[in-house]
């Protein structure tokens, strides 16, 4: 019997769950700007008239979390009830429905918690289509014909650089050698970075410890935050290089911490390191900013890239237009979910910018992979200049997670985008119900967000008022 | 006894409220994006340890005040069981704790629905500061030290443009001749124009009658809202126009319906109407594609207006760097609240480019106005190619309501930020308690969102999982 998409024929239910990793216990992800993230995820499962579910998640650092899976909530009854058939067959429409609600929409648009919300949405819808198919999510796309895939993105706001017909012909035009490139993916993989090493909270000892063991790995290409503090900075890239040496890649995180100017002056300082890129060095939304700093450094070698921030395809379309990026750094969830990725890698191809998928979280390595693997075989057809982060962390939650071999991520072979968690995980971990919270609020390690009066007051018809 | 900001010295509780009001029953506020509004607020009150409260608000259309609500619930522990002091003597700080906040920044940062969430609670901080200075907020503003003033405001991201020397210098330059100007503010007021003959769910009949009856009273200024149909616009223009003549002025607002060339060649059509400027011709994010809409549209006499969507300084920054806006529509809670709003008029005076606020909605006509006089008397100094958007709905429901004589804003003399609401409103149109929506969903106009089960599953640890 052949599986399709057709087997199951209706979104019957939707499950939203807000799901916590403390990492902030231990400095992992710590950055100038987020200096205590615990990595969390709005984990959603789509329920169908059978045994084929939808897994999709967005990425968030912890506080802000409940917000998204209240929007998912809020978001949920423009899918829950609907036909399979109606929604893939126009899924630019059903994207468009879920961004442009005629009420919610005020409170984005397309931007922050609700587009968060839309992409773990989206997310879902994707993975249930592609375990439907039998198939891994980037060979789902690679497989799609051109005419097909490109439906699936809306163009609004985006049409004056990239129309729907260029788009096909640019998928076209990579169809010959896709065998290959399919064929290395599978055996080779996609080269690979480590971010793991360069977390602003960890010790010189850490940092040290970790490169050595990192370089002893087989990897070459190294991120470590920086922003915080110049003389530190310089302090820790020397650290770095003294470690890895001149051939090998080092790259810049600032996380936003920086005005324009004070984005130019420090870099140039950090220059003699030679970083690839500065990351993030200001406000992800100053398009104009980018490229001034982008401008300036170029003398020195020194690329911008930013992206895990970009709220939606009209700041990427700008960002390229205005020549802001040197590296465009898609996320899989910071916008409104893989439709809306696509549209995005499309536009880096015409505008020639490579792009190098953020990762970490939870469950981004998972996700960026297929999307990026799609890129290769499908969209840009190299790796040049082109590499995926990598951090090793919360790995054993997911029950496919990613396969490193030899520093580069093996093509995902089960159907699916990869995202699906074990449920002894998401029972431990829900917020703030879960096991290991539970723990964690008994050894008084955080606040249990469900003892005590609230801060606030809530008011209610002929209820009481309450004050603190 | 003199009153001032000490009386009070601690913020003691905060309480918020989810209001609506059914106005897309009425078609009321109805445009091309937006066909069914109801206009709603997200209404927190700050509650010190004496009789002072600080009310605040932040408008939104309906569904999706929900997340607005709880993200003020999120952020409330930033300023609850803070003292005043604190809190005012570093504003700029505290506003930066809310927007910044390390992990719930990920969410936006600094948009959407954990912005329009710092909106209300900002906005209830200055009503609380006015209402213990005994001053409506203009004339607090207007008293302010210049410096005083300019450290309300977080300069992180627009350094390049604007610093805080240049503001406090601009602020300066404009003392002379103030009391003249307020004055002037206490008895003419400042001039406004009216958007309520112009929804698009309206009929001819009805803009007629609605247009013939705002003329009677003196108005001479317009605006429709365009974009659904290119021959409906023209026909609508033409009705206007053939009834106000060709000397009183005519705005259209397109809310964001069109791509970058589409509305080159839509407004290119209605040129022949001579509208003095289109409104949210595109994205609100495309600072490039507003750029380019005004250079295609300037040789034609028509400008271009933006800002109720535009989600934060960093973006008005750019669109005054591009040139990309003619008229520079501030939203009272769009952005993060009064301190921010100050940044975006500083910043506009720099590029000579003059502010036309946002209004109508929930209360937004009652903030603007404090706004617009501060700017008259303290920063522009004129009210050339300047007016207050205006529409006269749901005024019964504040204590203090905006007064309009022969088309103008009278300044305020009560103290505070005058959105603060009848007990009874809030009561009768809390979503979904009050007892206004129970008759609603009696009479069967609204469905009850707390009746069914909902189309999203709730997991719970060990609870069971239910579909729909």
């Amino acid at each position: 019997m052949t599986h399709n998409i057709y087997t199951a024929t209706r979104i019957r239910g939707l499950s939203v769950r807000d799901i916590r990793f403390p990492t902030s216990l231990e400095s992992d992800g710590s950055d100038a700007i987020h200096p205590d993230p615990d990595y969390s995820c709005t984990y959603v499962i789509l329920y169908t008239d059978t045994d084929f579910k939808g897994h999709g998640i967005s990425f968030t650092i912890g506080r802000g979390n409940e917000l998204v899976v209240e929007a998912v909530k809020s978001l949920s009854h423009l899918v829950v009830g609907k036909d399979l058939k109606d929604i893939y067959e126009d899924f630019a429409g059903t994207w468009r429905a879920l961004t442009s609600e005629s009420q919610l929409r005020w409170v984005g648009p397309e931007k922050g918690v609700i587009h968060l919300a839309v992409a773990a949405i989206v997310n879902a819808l994707w993975d249930l289509w592609a375990r439907t198919e039998h198939k891994p999510l980037w060979k789902l796309l690679v497989d799609m014909e051109p005419e097909k895939l490109v439906s699936t993105i809306d163009f609004r706001y985006i049409g004056d650089v990239l129309t729907k017909e260029e788009a096909v012909t640019m998928l076209k035009e990579m169809q010959h050698g896709r065998e290959a490139r399919e064929e290395r993916m599978l055996t080779r993989g996609y080269p690979a970075y480590t971010t793991a090493a360069g977390w602003l909270g960890y010790s010189q000892e850490k940092i040290e410890r970790l490169l050595k063991q990192f370089m002893a790995q087989g990897w070459r290409h190294f991120k470590i935050k920086v922003g915080q503090d110049i003389e530190d900075d310089k302090r820790r890239c020397k650290i770095v290089r003294d470690i890895i040496g001149q051939d090998m890649t080092l790259m810049v995180d600032a996380n936003q911490k920086w005005d324009v100017d004070q984005a130019i002056s420090w870099m140039k300082e950090l220059a003699p390191y030679k970083p690839l890129w500065i990351e993030e060095p200001t406000s992800p939304d100053d398009v104009l900013g980018h490229a001034k700093i982008a401008e300036a450094l170029k003398p020195l070698g020194i690329g911008v890239a930013s992206g895990e921030m970009c709220q939606n395809r009209v700041i990427f379309k700008q960002m390229l237009q205005a020549g802001a990026l040197n590296y465009c750094q898609i996320d899989a969830c910071r916008v409104g979910g893989v439709n809306e990725v696509l549209a995005i890698y499309l536009m880096a191809k015409k505008f020639n910018v490579p792009v190098c998928p953020h990762a970490g979280g939870v469950g981004l390595c998972e996700m960026v992979q297929h999307l990026q693997i799609w890129d290769y075989i499908s969209v840009s057809g190299t790796t040049k200049d082109r590499i995926i982060e990598y951090v090793d962390h919360l790995i054993e939650h997911f029950k496919t997670p990613r396969k490193i071999n030899h520093c580069h991520y093996l093509a995902p072979k089960v159907p699916g985008y990869s995202v699906e968690m074990w449920e002894k995980s998401l029972l431990d971990y829900e917020f703030p119900y879960g096991a290991k919270w539970n723990a964690l609020f008994d050894e008084g390690r955080y606040k249990d967000p469900r003892k005590g009066p609230p801060p606030w007051v809530e008011h209610r018809v002929k209820g009481d008022i309450i004050h603190r």
